[in-house]
């Protein structure tokens, strides 16, 4: 059993702040995400790409706003469960809660915050009937770590930029790579669809377009992948066949969890603390819904600090917080380091 | 008379974002504030400090802060009237507000957002009983341009930073630099204190402690000062007189507009869009108050943007406005520049 102060449901820019502003109040933070990595869709989706609207950061690639929150973070040394989703919630007796993911990995924290943002990111399965068969057994929708491929016969479906990194990074890896494509054209960066073009002419890509799979074949595992292209039909024996068709969010399990949905987003008290109908479980960032409410990280940001602050309050009935600035004191971290600003001395000239 | 869109009273973080926010939704901002520089506390206060809890930010500078919030903005073309204290407003017939200056100066604008912080910052005025004479004549509290005094006899008085850094970078300029401190301590960064020594040591600044400003001479303008310093007091022969003995802030006229006051902030409506209870007019930032406040940067940023989509509303009530983000939809500034992400080409590979 993981035991924490706060538990944060969703590792995106909301909830890796959160971990900051309850390690102000020296509350300790665990975050269970979906995702292989810590960064939500900013490090999954588009890492590459700029934000312009975070306060004072005239730009930033979102990759580079996940790690500067992480930097910011590490001292109060957050814990995390990922590549595991969030399936059931239990009230216990004393008021805590245990949130267990698909993986049987068991949490137990006073208080829960969702920081879900718009759920957790499903992958698009192709429709083939025994595709379950073989999850795990040689397909797979994520690619986790990409030495599983190493000397191997691969095949990725795609026409995203997921697909053609994926097949750029493994022609180097695998011993076999074919891109499968339903379309002639690839929808991406332009550098990496005419490197795809080169690896293609280089013999180092196999393309296979207009094209589709229609069939999986195998024992105890994948084997052959069946493809049709145009009016023919013909089997292509791989270890591996990765279908990349891009993630979609789903509210998943939470669906469940007894909250108030609207609109597919969990209804908050704004007025207040950004607390559930459920006493004790908080909704911050995108996951949230309110009047005026606007999916932005920024708002979830200070989302995140007033709930850290409610959160206090619901472990520390009895204790009174008293907001400190940074500035005149400092953080300390979790691990024992301390930033502060540079006192002024008291001296006397003579 | 100026007009704009929004008018923003208040240049320091949350107002200088918020004209970000109403860019992106082409609406024009104006900005009012007492200080010479735009920036409030952080510009005017502790710009070499550093602030922890800038959401991405693991330390940033107070004026770095500043700074990177003015470049965000700039394409976005905010107007000022820096040095000025908004003085009165009156409601026009067609909804819109004209707000007056201390200094006469007159704007227009349907809708008025106070992101007032603490107040305007004040400057601490010694008790001398004839010093309102002598203001602007001889008797300064801030120092806006360093060139007034030089060649000049300057006393500055205070025993903080600014009279530290003020003496320093006033040897250099004026004749002659006296600094006044009732004690002998001085309170501030070690190298200002050292530097202070240092150029008294070689007669560029004449040290008189501890000792106390206890009169003012002249005709028309500041001639001398009286200094009481032991049992001894004696005059000073002087062209300028500058106390520096900090700024307090204070609400100040705006107390006075008809908006709820509750401990020294304005009420507003947290659960919307930080409206007053004047309709178009919002607060936002360390100057308002609701149930669960707190006085952070980070949550000014917020209310900023949720007031932007609520003025936009009662600036345009029949078109209905679509969130788009940045990363999608580019930025595009009133200077006709225009920021964004690079774009997914759709290429085929033959």
């Amino acid at each position: 059993m993981i035991k924490t102060d706060i538990l944060i449901i969703g590792a995106g820019p909301t909830g890796l702040f959160a971990v900051f502003e309850a390690g102000l109040l020296k509350l300790k933070c665990h975050l269970i995400d979906a995702l292989p990595q810590p960064g939500g869709q900013c490090a999954e989706i588009y890492p590459k790409k700029p934000i312009y609207d975070i306060p004072a950061y005239p730009e930033v690639l979102a990759g580079d706003l996940v790690n500067n929150l992480m930097k910011q973070i590490e001292a109060f040394e957050p814990g995390f469960t990922l590549g595991e989703r969030a399936e059931t919630i239990e009230k216990q007796d004393d008021g805590s809660f245990i949130v267990t993911t698909n993986k049987g990995t068991k949490h137990q924290a006073p208080v829960v915050a969702i920081a879900g943002g718009l759920g957790s990111f499903e992958p698009r399965k192709p429709q083939l009937g025994n595709i379950g068969d073989f999850e795990d057994k040689g397909v797979e929708y994520i690619i986790r770590d990409p030495e599983l491929y190493r000397d191997m016969k691969v095949a990725i479906a795609g026409g995203g930029d997921s697909a053609l990194d994926w097949a750029i990074f493994l022609a180097d890896v695998a011993k076999e790579v074919s891109l499968i494509h339903r379309r002639n054209e690839f929808r991406g960066a332009l550098d990496s669809v005419e490197k795809v073009e080169q690896l293609t002419k280089l013999g180092k890509i196999r393309l296979i377009t207009p094209a589709e799979v229609t069939g999986l074949k195998g024992k105890d595992s994948l084997e052959s992948i069946e493809i049709k292209k145009a009016d023919e039909t013909f089997d292509l024996q791989v270890d591996h066949f990765i279908p990349l068709f891009g993630l979609s969010p789903k509210l998943g399990p939470i669906a469940n969890w007894g909250l108030e949905i609207e609109k597919n987003a969990i209804k908050v008290n704004n007025a207040l603390d950004y607390q559930t109908n459920i006493p004790g479980i908080y909704a911050i960032g995108d996951v949230n819904t309110y009047p005026g409410k606007l999916k932005l990280i920024l708002c979830g940001f200070h989302e995140a600090t007033l709930m850290c602050q409610s959160a206090y309050q619901r472990i520390f009935p009895d204790k009174k917080y008293i907001l400190k600035y940074t500035t005149v004191s400092g953080v300390d971290g979790f691990d024992g380091s301390r930033k502060e600003a540079e006192k002024a001395v008291v001296k006397s000239i003579s």
